[in-house]
């Protein structure tokens, strides 16, 4: 079973990389972007059965520091994973 | 109008990130769990009516280093960003 992990800084942290990643994008031409915000996505692999409250356990212990970020929770039976999805 | 941006190592790639969070996940008695990927989330803000071809040129160009990563983008026209989605 798979499922997909998404940390975001949480609204008001500071983000210096999204702010670096706006500003490039705005040095490469691209005016329409108004904010930007980096975050982290985690691919697991995991036993079948695997609970929500396990993964989430997951999220709290290491995962995500939930002072400053909020974390998502996406499983997947069967889905391909995204590392195989485009070129 | 949000979209994200899911970029992810492609298969093959080592990915020593993914292998630490693994590891850290065993010693911390999380067993269920059978292989780790680590990947990379940018949520973008961006003027209504961005068209995907534009936001592929921007992962291209800054987002995603297509030699080793892939990347897949979500258009959101009206739903939360995940950094306001949980505790």
């Amino acid at each position: 079973m798979k499922a997909r992990v998404f940390v975001t800084l949480k609204p008001g942290v500071l983000d210096p990389q999204g702010k670096a990643i706006h500003h490039a994008l705005e040095g490469l031409g691209f005016g329409g972007v108004t904010d930007v915000r980096a975050g982290k996505l985690i691919e697991l692999e995991l036993a079948d059965g695997t609970s929500d409250d396990e993964i989430a356990d997951m999220c709290r212990k290491l995962l995500a520091n939930t002072v400053i970020e909020n974390f998502k929770i996406e499983k997947l039976e069967n889905a391909p994973r995204l590392s195989s999805a485009q070129a």
